[in-house]
């Protein structure tokens, strides 16, 4: 018998966990019982800013099933989150409107959310800040007094000499635009189970991205020694960047379990996963532009502000990625930066998809459309003169060692019959008018140094069936991102699927990873694996060529065999070779670990420093057509060319950029988390509207394959490009159709006819 | 701050388990609840030699709640067992009372019950066939018929010249034993659940001892490639041998998971316990021995037969071990040794605790006793007189490296006041007698290389908290392997308890074990567990020196912390140490893997050869009363002088002591499983009787350390030793006492009584 050779790379895979989330077996936190748990519920506070006066739980504790009744008096309630301004408990004062109060442990859920709902809270309120120019305000209230400001970070950024660029720009554009509040929708809602074991150490089931940090910050803030904790992921619905924090729940499961002596779970129902989980903030940018008369970009200068709500988690950091836009995204000379993250009295911002990249994409975008207006020339003529080449370094020290910005750009010019397109918006109908817009992005895909090991380790275990257990580091949260590592381990070792399990949701068991941001996965992961692949491979292929008298270099794995290189001829079992491994003179087994550090550095003050290992580009073309009569913005077809350095699994590649595109679509045209007076007013998917699959166009995609020289294979990273510049093509396609402005997000119906209107 | 050198190694430690145990939070199989799970139950035969005619499952089918009613004709019957001559159902005959005919799955375990009872089977009755004696009659029915004869496997043994003895000789002594049907009688009864995935792939949560068998087995039976299945076990309560083999609930269990496609658990109640888990067979053992008058041994001869009963499982191979207590305990130059494997219609035999060991050690050291009465000698001098030392090769060929019998039989006589007890029978009471007894035993206690490897493979993961993840591939069933490979590690990377997590229940983390057997965790694990931890030490020393611009060879690691080894001075934490590997320029982590195989070798077709790495000895003296009146024999004191190489934990290493002691004097006076025409008769433990808490007789533990050259620290096993020689240690103290002869076991006080009243 013969195999031949075979590259696995750039195929199509189904998700090897499809099975089990399609029947409905996957175990969701949801899904999970534990002996003697109990049930968690939180109050909140139903109030934006006020102090609390009193708490009655007596109520609450007197119901038949309650075990515990704690409030933040009850609990050493340590500060946490990125900026420690947050704890578990509030015990003074409420600075928005999912504040936790108190929290109950119950026989059941109903009980538990039973007695949360008897617990009475007496309230002073205090003047409400509802808007950054609100908080701004000389004399406003302040939200964290401590602070002695509203303001909770400001970020400076600037490459080149901004009076230089202006200097050289034949024109000059400027607009403000502004970015709604939105939501991750995780279709698995938050919950965790705490269950301390009888020696006192702590077992955290969670949903968590990020195990290995968030174990090192739960120790800290439930004064647990982190040696004692151990993290169990359960199967994770979705991510997105939700789970990339720890929010009070979490502590609040473990203080219940620790004050029951048994194991909590806490669970949130769709409304608190509206109100309770984190979002991408609401984000006002003015930017100026400036180009020469032949199109060359001279400077941009950026004024944002993002409302940071009552509390500092991961989204106050996002300008980290926003700067990225501003300074790389095209070659600009002179750019300058300043951002303001400001307190309100509205919910709280965390890391979502594209971590600020959708908000700055969307002005750098916009305003390359807007120059191209002021210099009559075509859109894509214009992005093509500023787009970057292969080995160019930006101003912010962003190494573009593969660069596909080009190709991107005419790949989906050309997909899209961009320049017939472009000549016509005319209809057969006289009041719909179509429009093609486009935009492009650039992200890290090469993960992201921001803490001083970005790596991830893998441990590769074969038994004595040729059976491959991969343990890694990293954690699957729907991304696909264990069928490209098992992918990248049976390529190496020539395994069919059915031969690998991949385990990576233990934090007793895998190796350090930082966690799942910045598009790392494939790229850290995947080279952590592919590495230590490699040396099992030589291991196997040594003991193969001892066994069969031949050499190493003669032979192959395919298929779970052992294989003439030259001609695919079957020599031997891969489980028989490692069987007289193991049961042989050496009585040797197949063990290998390696830890994979990619070549990034961290910033420097200035937040310059070739962070990511690689950078990810794309272009998206939207055609779309605008009813004038009703605002209705259909979008027909988007055309999305990404640059990923190199296919692995292409049917979960298509898969990251088809969901991105959606939620992309989401951002552009119908998602808005609505906060009036603080209140989120449309907590439910019949309110908060999602882009459903009747409402999605044809999408074509196109990748363009740069071949990164560190990424597994010649890969970059994809997971959160895809979303990054949809809105802005989208955007770009309905001001083509209409001349109008459209500066704020998203075009919903009735903001696209009273732009019209004026 | 100092902290001082100080070994881990021969301290007392409480298990690591002991807290969940004790307070009822470990999970057992029984507690174990998976999504969807059915609950099974098998219908077994009320005959014990019969054809099935037919099978009428139509009522139990109809029972509202039932999901699946399977029969032999509805699965891929595979046979199994060690002699391959078991199925999971029976669909032709039934040879022993616990066969099993159908099997049901239900909603509920009280619904499967219920079903089960409803199956009504119609039989043809065979002649059952009820001894041994029986099953070797000429013409006796054959059981099965296939094999052509009652005899499953016959054992010829010999080293030396028997003839030549003989003539030696000048004494002879010979008797004949019977030993009994015991049981195990473990806490934690029977169970699995079988589960498949979406995919197909089977985990199997069992109470195996020995998964890496387990697994490659249940494949081959249930039909599943062994590269889709996982083991993962339950916390085990008990295993004693009992779990060693695979009987048929558990492919029952797969295969009603497999026709019902959900996942299905079959948990044994306490009777189905003893009527359905295996036993230690009885066994007639005839021994002549013969001696020079100055005591020295010259030979032995020795024949018996074991009930094997219906089917084959490892009771039949327990000549194995056997031989070596006939071939080497003491020094005899010429041993003939003739035994038969014998098939009945009674319950059949699996591997428990000593393995053939206590039957045959009881037969030897009777033998020895009857010697001493001959010879006129003290019975403790006769066998120091032909006490083997050191540097001896016996004539089976097994290497006593490090050998501590002559210090056992001084110990144990020294301690328990040999001597002057030895001249005094009689007692204020003029119907009670005392007596003193002993017995030596010998056993390996360094594997026993029976497979190919008899290895085991350990990785080793310290985190950034230098909290260690110790994967192992030996099993916890209770006799404390995880404290002490903590311990190990702990020793060699200067580690606190907290610190360390000890992984030992899933097949798809853990690297290959041959399982729980032969007293061979400590030895073989324990080498596997210092042999990583002593790479993983290296690399922490060379950080830390790297670190604190030292030399490895000036630090040491002692309890969490890097020491200057000269004077204790805290120098640094060893999870600072670890983190700035990690997040230092270096970015490297601490993993370690190493698979240990012992120089032992596999026994020749004659059954010679050094099978173990290293082997144990012990010397036990019992003190007994005996009342003339009742037969009641009590032990008042038992002096147990075992030589364990070295202890490893102190605490550990008498709780299997006195376990065993307790194990082995229910062996010698009360335990006997009550077979009668094939049925289990005292099938509970209001009648099958254990020896309880009261009447447990002071136990002294003197631990013989040797030092064995290839053991950890110097350690051998201890796990099987201490239940093999009690039974002979209170015979021949009964036997000093009465002057009775007591061939037979347990001394109930009727059989004690009667034999007095002879």
């Amino acid at each position: 018998m013969r195999i031949a050779k075979q590259s696995l790379i750039g195929k199509s895979f189904p998700k090897l966990d499809a099975p089990e989330r399609a029947s409905g077996r996957a175990v969701y936190i949801q899904d999970m019982v534990l002996p003697r748990m109990l049930h968690g519920a939180i109050l909140r506070t139903d109030r934006v800013h006020a102090r609390i006066v009193a708490i009655d739980t007596s109520a609450a504790e007197r119901l038949p099933g309650v075990q515990a009744v704690i409030t933040a008096n009850d609990i050493d309630n340590v500060p946490f989150g990125h900026g420690k301004d947050n704890t578990p408990l509030k015990g003074d004062k409420v600075r928005c409107i999912r504040d936790e109060i108190t929290a109950v442990a119950a026989e059941t859920e109903s009980i538990a959310r039973e007695a949360a709902a008897l617990i009475r809270v007496e309230y002073d309120d205090l003047p409400p800040i509802l808007s950054v120019e609100q908080a701004l305000r000389g004399g406003a209230p302040l939200i964290h007094e401590h602070k002695q400001t509203n303001v909770a970070f400001t970020y400076e950024y600037s490459h080149g000499d901004l009076a230089a660029g202006e200097r050289e720009s034949d024109v000059v554009v400027q607009e403000t635009y502004r970015l709604p509040y939105v939501t991750h929708c995780c279709l698995g809602t938050s919950g965790i189970i705490a269950a301390f074991d009888a020696r006192g150490h702590l077992t955290l089931y969670s949903v968590t991205q990020v195990p290995a940090l968030y174990r090192r910050d739960m120790a800290q803030i439930c004064g647990v020694p982190p040696e004692r904790i151990r993290v169990i992921q359960a199967t994770i619905g979705g991510g997105f960047g939700s789970k990339l924090d720890i929010y009070p729940y979490e502590p609040i499961a473990v203080h219940l379990a620790r004050r029951t002596n048994r194991p909590v779970k806490i669970v949130f129902n769709r409304q608190e996963e509206f109100v309770a989980s984190p979002t991408r903030q609401p984000t006002e940018i003015r930017i100026r532009a400036g180009a020469k008369r032949d199109g060359t970009f001279t400077f941009r200068e950026i004024d944002f502000t993002h409302d940071n709500g009552g509390y500092t988690s991961w989204g106050a950091t996002t300008p980290f990625v926003m700067m990225q836009a501003f300074s790389s995204l095209y070659r600009v000379p002179h750019v300058s930066m300043h951002g303001k993250v400001v307190h309100t009295n509205n919910p709280y911002a965390g890391a979502m998809r594209g971590y600020g990249n959708l908000q700055a994409t969307f002005a750098v975008e916009s305003s390359v459309e807007l120059l191209a207006g002021e210099l009559g020339t075509d859109p894509l003529e214009l992005r093509l003169r500023n787009a970057q080449e292969p080995g160019e370094t930006t101003g912010q020290g962003i190494g573009l060692r593969a660069c596909g910005l080009r190709e991107c750009l005419e790949t989906a010019a050309k997909r899209s019959g961009w320049h017939q397109k472009r000549n016509q918006t005319a209809t057969d109908r006289p009041r719909v008018r179509r429009g093609i817009g486009m935009a492009s992005m650039l992200h890290v895909g090469g993960g992201a140094k921001i803490y001083r090991s970005d790596g991830c380790g893998t441990i590769l275990r074969l038994d004595d069936f040729a059976r491959l257990t991969l343990i890694t580091g990293s954690s699957e949260i729907g991304q696909g991102s264990e069928t490209v590592l098992a992918q990248i381990a049976a390529e190496e070792l020539g395994l069919r699927f059915d031969q690998i399990q991949v385990l990576n949701n233990d934090t007793d068991v895998k190796p350090w990873d930082v966690g799942v941001h910045a598009s790392r996965t494939t790229f850290i992961a995947g080279n952590s694996v592919r590495l230590a692949a490699r040396e099992a491979r030589k291991k196997l292929l040594s003991a193969a060529a001892d066994q069969l008298r031949s050499a190493p270099e003669e032979l192959d794995l395919r298929a779970g065999k052992v294989v003439r290189d030259a001609d695919g001829e079957v020599l031997a079992d891969l489980g028989k070779v490692i069987r007289s491994l193991h049961f042989g003179g050496k009585n040797e087994v197949v063990v290998t670990h390696h830890y994979y550090e990619p070549p990034s550095v961290m910033q420097d003050q200035g937040y310059k420093g070739d962070v990511s290992a690689a950078y990810a580009f794309a272009t998206q073309v939207a055609e779309v057509e605008v009813d004038l009569d009703t605002g209705v913005v259909k979008v027909l077809r988007l055309t999305a060319a990404h640059d990923i350095g190199r296919v692995i699994n292409r049917l979960g590649a298509e898969g990251q950029v088809q969901g991105g595109v959606v939620m992309g679509l989401g951002y552009a045209l119908s998602e808005e988390l609505q906060v009036e007076r603080g209140r989120i007013v449309n907590p439910s998917f019949r309110e908060y509207k999602l882009i459903t699959s009747p409402e999605v166009p044809e999408i074509d995609i196109a990748f363009v394959e740069t071949i990164d020289p560190e990424g597994p294979y010649g890969a970059k990273g994809i997971a959160e490009a895809p979303a990054i510049c949809t809105a802005p093509a989208v955007a770009n396609a309905v001001r083509h159709a209409t001349g109008g402005r459209f500066t704020a997000l998203p075009l919903t119906p009735e903001r696209v006819f009273s732009e019209l209107k004026q």
